[in-house]
């Protein structure tokens, strides 16, 4: 029998505490029980004894749903805290050589297992990432991720321009090898695909062209790319694309906008562009430690959320600098503080959980603990270090915790992981 | 015979790597030996084998001078992580209710312990710490440096008047109590006193008249306080002082300027502030942690750099959100890139070293590895965790490596620490 109990103080959305009452948005079991079958949650709420199912007990820490990020390049491992004044001289000087070692027999295969690792260390349950242009990245990712059963989305970079020859491909052979790609591992167990033109100064219109033809071939399948993230890179895309309203309507125009296209950075959109991402549904995706690392400017959140805009929060590693999402909600709160703007605790911790599974469309699946969802979870201590468990004395609310949790915290307060109801990160060979 | 020579990779500065030629800023030595006695260094250089004198190899990891703090509040090692709009409502709804418990019998020695733990932890050998108004929280600190033969300063807090009344001194009795604890404590062992008017919203003219007279009658002790974080702050100080040509004016005014005059935070200065700051030689302390967290702007660090403001880094514990220098300077980095301004890792590592020294006039004393100087130390890894190491791999130059520990580094990093040459990190009780 594969049924157990997982037991102690368990935390789930239902809404977003900063639509609804906030009271209203959670639920909180001081004595909690998370049922597990499967790999799925059959039940969730107060413990009780039953026999002859096996108990966990993990009081006296706090059971979440996995986390979740939404944008990350996991070829970038070996790129985080690359010293570079901006987004272009970082991906001229490293990121564009680091990228190539990807064509290398066995490099792929290593990172992968590394990322996987670094993930799970963080209690990050899905990701959706972006591979190098090599076919062979992708394979390597979906084959790591299908070796854990994690439900992953990754997708092989498009370039075929403004980038070094060996990390170019072309417009028919991107497309041919997303389409394989896609044949080979979309929907193959938990695996997801993400078409991935890189940004508009790497794609040509033909490769544009050739992304929103596999949208519309592979409907279910996601677009991620990146937008308005620097001020030179705007100005480069307007040259390259003179005939758009702006940079958010180059892919406008060529038709990749939707509710699973993932839009990395939208820091400077215009009101126009911020009007398009609501009314087609497309996700903005926040990247704060990358933001602050990169100096590329202050996302403005509360702006994006009043105009409806679909948000989504992530690591972006390497240009990001922690694959945490803890250390991810610390600089969110910092960049959000300096616009004047607050992120609650409880907030923060839905947009890692149930708001990022919604801003990927797989809120029936992921980023809450439910009957029927993805036994994806992740068990916090709060106490992980001496100075949290100094500071945790003089706590005594939820938010409070979370709040100390995203301030203090890192991989050490990711007590254990469970992906698809099995223990992850305690039975990790380091 | 206490003669004892710690071997591994030695790094050091003689000057700022932003003034001269940075590669004539420090010395580095591959295979390097650093000579300890009787707390003090004696040799440093490249490593030979010398009979009958103990060898302590700490390949392959970094030796450099222990890290030095110049401005934290040890009373607020449970207010960290504390949820607040800015500045005022932080004081107001954590700081000041948190720190009477500093009144209570025990509770600053437990806190004192705890703090010097974690600086230790953190590789912090010397930091400039407030303690509460209480003059038993300044006893607390200085018991527990000298237990541990740290080069400390730290200074009773003064504040007679916009805080809980069981926070308030008068200025008669924060002069009597300053006078009789610089009488116990100043230069007794390693311990230096710090003359701690908070800032101008809490302390009345006569009691800024009463700091100024302390600092008259004791010129070797420092004085600290707060200038120019808020703009809320701002108004209030002026509002206070109407007469004052500006908030540094208030403390310019009744003399409270010079060499040893540590202000807190310096963000938003005029040109006629940087100008005093310069000729009066009091030193401009930069927390980004803090201004992040608190939303309080963004230090003009290369403004005041060209200016010929004397520079110091903190970590501001605990409106700072780490303990950890190595955090800090992420930060640090992060806020001068979005004011499109540069610190080099070597100028990085040159502030919380030699920088700090100079910036406490205690350069001949600590912030370099010479002989002469006190043996406080650090060992640095910059493989310590998983994701480091993995990038570790792909560095080859020392600036490199330095910045990869600024930018993942945390506690982990720090392998050892040696105050007064005797090993005090891997002998803590934990």
């Amino acid at each position: 029998m594969s049924r157990k109990i997982l037991r102690s103080r368990v935390l789930t959305f239902v809404d977003d505490p900063a639509r609804i009452d906030e009271a209203a948005s959670y639920r909180y079991f001081e004595d909690g029980a998370v049922t597990i079958e499967d790999g799925l949650v059959v039940a969730v709420g107060d413990y009780n004894p039953a026999a002859g199912v096996e108990v966990i007990d993990h009081r006296p820490h706090l059971i979440m749903p996995g986390f979740i990020d939404t944008h990350l390049h996991y070829v970038q491992m070996q790129v985080i805290a690359s010293y570079a004044a901006n987004l272009l001289e970082w991906l001229n000087t490293y990121t564009f050589v680091e990228e190539q070692r990807f064509g290398q027999q066995g490099h792929a295969g290593a990172i992968a297992t590394a990322f996987f690792d670094e993930l799970i260390r963080n209690g990050t349950t899905t990701a959706a990432a972006y591979c190098s242009v090599h076919k062979q990245s992708a394979e390597a990712f979906f084959a790591e991720a299908s070796r854990r059963n994690m439900r992953m989305i990754g997708g092989k970079v498009m370039m075929d321009r403004g980038a070094p020859e060996a990390l170019t491909d072309t417009a028919q052979s991107g497309y041919d090898e997303s389409r394989a790609l896609i044949a080979e591992w979309h929907g193959k167990g938990r695996n997801l695909y993400a078409i991935s033109p890189r940004f508009a100064l790497t794609s040509s219109p033909e490769q544009l062209e050739a992304s929103a033809t596999l949208m519309r071939e592979h409907p279910d399948c996601y677009m991620q790319t990146h937008v308005s993230e620097n001020e030179q890179e705007i100005e480069e895309a307007r040259r390259l694309y003179p005939k758009a309203s702006d940079y958010l309507g180059i892919y406008e125009d060529f038709g990749l906008l939707g509710r699973k296209s993932l839009m990395g950075h939208s820091i400077h959109l215009s009101h126009r562009e911020a009007k398009v991402m609501a009314e087609t549904g497309a996700v903005a995706v926040f990247c704060p430690t990358s933001n602050l690392f990169l100096g590329s400017g202050l996302f403005d959140y509360e702006r994006l959320r009043k105009d409806g805009v679909n948000i989504g929060i992530a690591t972006d590693i390497g240009g990001g600098t922690s694959t945490s999402m803890l250390r991810t909600l610390d600089e969110a709160y910092k960049v959000l503080q300096l616009r004047r703007q607050r992120l609650t605790p409880l907030a923060a911790f839905y947009r890692i959980t149930l708001g990022n599974a919604r801003a990927l469309e797989l809120e029936d699946r992921i980023g809450s603990i439910a009957p029927g969802r993805e036994a994806d979870l992740v068990v916090l201590d709060s106490s992980a270090t001496p100075h949290m468990a100094l500071r945790r004395e003089r706590i005594d609310s939820l938010a409070d915790e979370l709040f100390l949790l995203q301030t203090l915290g890192d991989d050490r307060a990711i007590r254990e992981v469970y992906v698809a109801g099995e223990p992850a990160k305690s039975t990790m060979i380091v």
